[in-house]
């Protein structure tokens, strides 16, 4: 039987969703938790590879297994087995030709901007800065990002990504009190494409190039002129949708 | 010269404050970045030696040092040398003989239940509760702490402490939305002391004892009677008054 299951997590303390050979990362001790439960190897399969310090509240994962938990302890049986910055939300059978990964239809991230006194317990919840940000121009140049493009502008080195025409549906500047967030949906993202994407937002509203720079930059698919980075722990993975 | 210095801590990656050969302690990084600021060894005092995981918006410590800064720049040039879960938020010239572990007039510590739905991001800043305690026989048991009491019934072993006579200027029962806070302010605390108070208002919100069987244990001295303790997560140094 195959399950899908919904996870938060807070990323401060992990390397990030991937499993690595000697680092603390999420698919890691979520198979060693589950591994635990069913006595066996179970090995999942997640909707988005997060980076270290980027945290969700919306990953979807899957997994197979014969064993049958009685449905209304199910959750609580399985958090048992969950360190306290790891909680499934919800976690069903599904499809057997279902996959986490590959079936994804839309996913949306958030990207926060965290605009007062510096405060400890805020540092790895949002990226501290320190003025208001011009969210006028930072909307609109979220705005050409909306519809299909082609992003390899906005990827990372270090993906094997070819393919790299992305469709974004939403893409919003908003604000919470103290709090600026960008929120994104699209049906796919290349490897740090949010976090570029909040990197060209700031230079457009520090007023280091102007949005008609912006585009024509856009446009070369040049990596070399979006180089600023948004740190991780500003980004949630908020949203994973399935048809 | 003698500095004086407020500063605030995310404990969480703390195995406390006081130093240890072989464990991040806020002492240490603090005394590490003072070091290499000061180019010496730079020893500080601090009010409270908070145990792991326990925060704080209002610790104070001092140290000496023969080398001014400018006073305008000193707290960014300090903060730069501190981690992110570390903010100096005052640092000033004081009278040679001030002590900040002596001269403690009062202190306040705040804790915190959530009752919410399990958040990761809150797990370990608040004790996780799940029902809405009985405020008022919480309340009704910490006024009568209120005063001078021989609080010895309220000391974990492993203390040094001889006299446990402390006076309780405050102790309050508020409720912020989905945060039920304790909040106590007294002229001291003995070694876990606050913990074991919220043990027992959380035994007698549960109806476990009376609030005249938690009177009649209180005045035996007996730490047997009062064996549950408060996990640190919810608890926050967040004041320290000097004269």
């Amino acid at each position: 039987m195959r399950y899908k299951c919904l996870v938060a997590y807070d990323g401060r303390l992990f390397s990030g969703w991937q499993r690595q050979a000697k680092a603390r990362t999420v698919q890691h001790v979520i198979e060693q938790g589950l591994s635990k439960i069913y006595k066996a190897p179970i090995t999942i399969h997640g909707a988005s590879r997060t980076d270290a310090g980027v945290h969700a509240l919306g990953q979807v994962f899957h997994f197979d297994t014969e064993t049958v938990l009685p449905q209304n302890k199910c959750l609580k049986i399985l958090n048992h087995q969950m360190p306290e910055d790891v909680r499934l939300l919800a976690c069903e059978p599904c499809a057997e030709a279902f996959h986490a990964r590959y079936d994804v239809v839309k996913k949306t991230y958030r990207y926060d901007l965290y605009m007062g006194e510096y405060d400890v317990f805020k540092a790895a919840y949002a990226m501290h800065y320190d003025r208001l940000p011009d969210l006028e121009r930072m909307q609109a140049l979220a705005t050409t990002w909306l519809g299909q493009h082609d992003f390899r502008a906005f990827m990372a080195s270090g993906s094997d990504k070819v393919i790299t025409n992305r469709t974004i549906y939403r893409a919003d500047i908003t604000r919470h009190d103290q709090v600026v967030r960008f929120t994104v949906t699209g049906n796919g993202f290349l490897y740090h494409m949010v976090r570029i994407m909040v990197g060209a937002l700031l230079d457009v509203s520090e007023g280091k190039r102007t949005l008609e720079e912006m585009v024509s930059d856009f446009e070369t698919g040049d990596r070399n002129r979006f180089k600023r980075t948004a740190p991780a722990n500003g980004l949630y993975l908020t949203e994973t949708l399935y048809v």
